[in-house]
C-alpha cells in the first residue's frame, strides 16, 4: 500500500458504528494514532503488528500536543508506512482535523478522509430525538460550549428561532450561560432540551429538561452533549439504547483479505 | 428476535460507510423498506429470504407517501417480523425519521434508530473540507434549500457570520437567492463556496467557487450538497475519493452469526 495517512472516525461509542471502511483500513495499518475516547473493542481490531498510539488528550500522562500529533503523522507516513488517525466520531467535526490535512499538505504527504458517525447522530439516536423535522426544525446547528457564549440577543436573534435545533458539543460549564442568552434572544423557557452523556456507550444516560431549567439540570459524566429545540420534546425513551448491543461482528483476516488486493495485509 | 423496527442510517453513498451495526441488521432483517438512494452493493447483502421493497420517493413509479410508508412498517411489524427502515445517510437528518418514530410510538411498535453518516460528512470528507476549524468555523450549520430562502437580512445576522460553515442539502433552484440574502446580511461575495456532487460514489463531483459566484456555477447532477464557509477554502483535491475504494468488506452468514446469538439469522 502506497505511504497515505488515513484521517478515519471511529464513531461516537458503540464499536458497531465503526464503518466498514474503518475496520478495513485499521486491519491493514502499519501506524495508529488514536483519540482518548476510542472504545477498545475497536482498537482490538488492530493487528498486533501495528505501532499504536493513544495521543488522547484526556490521559493522565504528559499529553501529546497538536504539532507533535503532525509531526508524528508526517513522520511515519515518510517511512512509507500506512498510517491512521483514528479520531473519535467524525474526523472533521470538532476534532481539528484540519489542522492535521494543512499539516499533511504542507508536508506533502497523501492523505484521505474516511468520516464517522459524529457524536450528535449518535445522541440524537439513543435518544429518539429528530434533529430536523419538516413540522418542527428546518435547521440544525452543531457549536461547542466554550465557543459558544458571550453573544448579544441580537447576535442569536437569526439562529434562536423555534425552527432551528442546537446541538451543543460539551456544554461543560457555559450551559447555564447558553440557556440565559437564547432566552435572552427570544426562545421560550420551556423549549425541550435534552442531555445525553456518554452517548452510544453502556454508561451512556439521558435527561430531558427545559431551557429555564438547564442551569439546574444534573451534571451528568463527560463527554456529554446537549440537544435544544421542539424536536427534543419527542425524546420519548432513556432506556439504554447499547443495552441490546452484540459482539462486535467477527470479521476473520482472511474474509477482510478477500475483500482487498492481495498483498495489502501486512 | 423481539418484532421490532430498525431505524437505520446507509451513510452517504459508499457502500463502505456502512456501520457493522447497519450491515448485521440487514443480514437478520425479515423485512427492509429502503430509500431510492442506497447504493446496491448494500442491498446486495439483504438475505434472500428477506422482503424487499423501494420506497424511494424519486422513483418513476407511483410514489409510496409517507402515511402507506408508516402503514407498512406498523402492519410487518405487527406479524412479529424484524422490520428494517433504510434511510440514506443518517435517519434523523433531513429524512423523514421524526414522523416515522412518531407513527410507531402510537402504533405501540418498539423501535431503535442505528445512526448513520450524514451526507454532509461525506461530502466534507470528499472535498477534505474541515467543518469546524477552531481558527475558521465554530460552529456549522445543516439546512435545506426549499426551507432556506426568504428571510430578512437582520433574521440571517446571526447565523450570516464569518464563523459559520453553512451545509445546504439539496440547493436545487433556490442557490442563488440564499447567496444573494447571505451577501446581504453581510457574508463577503469572496466568502468560498464547495459543490459536492453524488457524494462518495464514483460518480462524485467537486466543483469550488464563491458565494458572488453561485448563481453562476454550473449544475452538477444531483444529489448535490453545498458547503460555504471560510473552511472551504481548503478544499484541495477535486479527485475521486471514492477512486481507490475496494470490493465491500466480505461478511459471511457464519461470520455474522458468531457474533450474535443463537437463532437471530432467520
Amino acid at each position: 500500500m502506497k505511504a497515505k495517512v488515513y484521517l478515519v472516525g471511529a464513531g461516537p461509542g458503540d464499536p458497531e458504528l465503526l464503518t466498514l471502511k474503518a475496520l478495513r483500513l485499521l486491519r491493514s495499518a502499519d501506524v495508529v494514532l488514536h483519540d482518548e475516547l476510542v472504545a477498545p473493542e475497536i482498537l482490538a481490531r488492530i493487528p498486533a503488528s501495528a505501532w499504536v498510539y493513544n495521543v488522547g488528550k484526556r490521559c493522565g500522562r504528559k499529553p501529546v500536543n497538536q504539532q507533535e500529533i503532525h509531526a508524528l503523522l508526517v513522520a511515519y507516513a515518510r517511512k512509507g508506512l500506512s498510517v491512521v488517525r483514528l479520531k473519535g466520531g467524525d474526523p472533521l467535526i470538532f476534532g481539528r482535523g484540519g489542522e492535521e490535512m494543512e499539516a499533511l499538505r504542507e508536508a506533502g504527504i497523501d492523505f484521505e478522509v474516511v468520516p464517522g458517525v459524529t457524536a450528535a447522530l449518535g445522541a440524537a439516536a439513543s435518544a429518539r430525538v429528530p434533529l430536523t423535522d419538516r413540522r418542527l426544525a428546518s435547521k440544525v446547528i452543531f457549536l461547542t460550549g466554550h465557543r459558544t457564549t458571550g453573544k448579544t440577543p441580537a447576535a442569536w436573534s437569526g439562529e434562536a428561532s423555534a425552527e432551528t435545533t442546537f446541538v451543543v458539543y460539551m456544554p461543560g460549564e457555559n450551559c447555564g450561560r447558553l440557556a440565559a442568552e437564547l432566552c435572552a434572544a427570544g426562545l421560550g423557557g420551556q423549549t425541550p432540551c435534552v442531555i445525553v452523556s456518554c452517548a452510544a456507550t453502556p454508561e451512556e444516560q439521558i435527561e430531558r429538561t427545559t431551557l429555564a431549567e438547564l442551569p439546574h439540570a444534573a451534571r451528568l459524566p463527560a463527554p456529554t452533549l446537549l440537544i435544544i429545540g421542539a424536536v427534543a420534546a419527542a425524546a420519548g425513551s432513556t432506556e439504554n439504547s447499547a443495552g441490546d448491543s452484540h459482539t462486535l461482528l467477527s470479521v476473520s483476516a482472511a474474509d477482510l483479505a478477500a475483500g482487498l488486493p492481495a498483498g495489502t495485509v501486512p
